[in-house]
């Protein structure tokens, strides 16, 4: 018996969210019937981020157990060579037999990307979220100091967590603009549900000139939903990946 | 009656390409049908590029005539709440009335993408061409010179071809590379059917060792389609624009 850890890739438009559903296709059910019938014994994966629906991956990470005697490394082919177009394994490698990828220290990195322009863009409407009213950056920017480390980010979370504790720290949030493309890239030691993108909502806000950058040291002492932005939709967050043992 | 120029983006992933088809949707089409609906009068669009299958856009121009008073620059804005969101008018404008898109001087912009790693990326695989052998930029550049300027392109031009002449002008070709994506991007006064998609056939060959960058003048010459590259696939390519009145 082994253990091995697959980055996952994945375009979210088609699938209900990682993890399994009852109804509707996700990437965890993809991952299990296909592993399974690679190797021909029941494999349930482990997944380090269980992304909502419509939300992308480069570099999600799962782990499984298998008897197979195949080298960790080929799993990737092996297993690309079964599975949709719109997920793809970007690499796949031996690990410990008691590597659990929620249950050690890790840092993730998010990006959320809005496109800022007057008309939308076909080749971008599937990972971007189109926003036409004017952001101005800098106002944007101004407010990412106050989310920087460790924080109870309760205001932050949708009402339906299961997570014990709201307190979360956040290494780094920095605003990007490549033209009417405008990056909102975060990392962090985790995110609490739909965290990223209620972060995204707010930055919005403050950057369409509806509240001040300074609202945020209040909204987070609040610790109440109501006082943050709404959540941005989830087509334009992709969980870009996540590093272990820091 | 008045004349209106439509700029037109497009994901082309889902469209039989520009030109009305008997079996299947085509931009065109769409375009026709839902003017004619929105005005209540027949409309047919004439289309500055007819782009294939599977091509996008984000500036193809089509012009039509309407007896409708709606101002010019409204007409977006109306026809993008009708269309399906894989296709967006980007501007709407009234021209001259004799303003014909394919009868007038005009420089076209398009753009070949190639992804180039290891695994395919699915957020990126509608519109590029996925390369997995690793191509050398520097090779792809030193055969760009040997493109600019008027030749006989009849070497680049599928054997389908209705053109009554393969002469043509290209003013620039330059190959960008960010990180793993391979951008081709190129200028010229029209292009022949499969053009740029064979020219960026043939880049590739040469990036990928199996060719010299000096071959390119002896494949203009010979004036022999099966002396270039092969076609690279529809998905790679994007009509960035035209400017008219060069």
């Amino acid at each position: 018996m082994k253990r091995i850890l697959l980055v996952v890739a994945y375009d979210g438009t088609n699938y209900c969210g990682w993890q399994v559903q009852k109804n509707g296709e996700t990437i965890e059910g993809v991952l299990n019937r296909e592993l399974s019938a690679l190797f021909g014994e029941e494999i349930q994966v482990i997944g380090a981020s269980r992304t909502d629906s419509g939300v992308h991956a480069l570099g999600n990470v799962a782990v499984f157990d298998t008897k197979s005697r195949m080298p960790g490394e080929k799993i990737s082919y092996a297993l690309n060579s079964r599975i949709p177009e719109d997920i793809r394994i970007q690499r796949s490698v031996e690990v410990d037999a008691d590597f659990h990828p929620r249950k050690c220290a890790c840092t993730k990195h998010y990006e959320y990307r809005i496109l800022n322009r007057e008309f939308e863009l076909p080749c971008e409407r599937l990972n971007t979220y189109f926003y036409r009213r004017p952001l101005d950056v800098e106002r944007m920017r101004a407010a990412c100091p106050y989310f920087l480390g460790e924080h109870d980010f309760k205001s932050f979370c949708s009402i339906h967590t299961q997570a014990e504790t709201t307190v979360r720290t956040i290494y780094g949030l920095e605003v990007r603009q490549e033209g009417d493309l405008i990056r909102i890239q975060v990392s962090g030691n985790g995110f609490l549900y739909n965290m990223v993108r209620i972060i995204a909502g707010t930055l919005i806000q403050i950057g369409s000139g509806i509240r001040e950058p300074e609202v945020v040291p209040d909204i987070i002492k609040s610790r109440d939903r109501q006082a943050a932005g709404p959540t941005a939709p989830a087509k334009g967050l992709t969980l870009l990946g996540m590093d272990f043992g820091k």
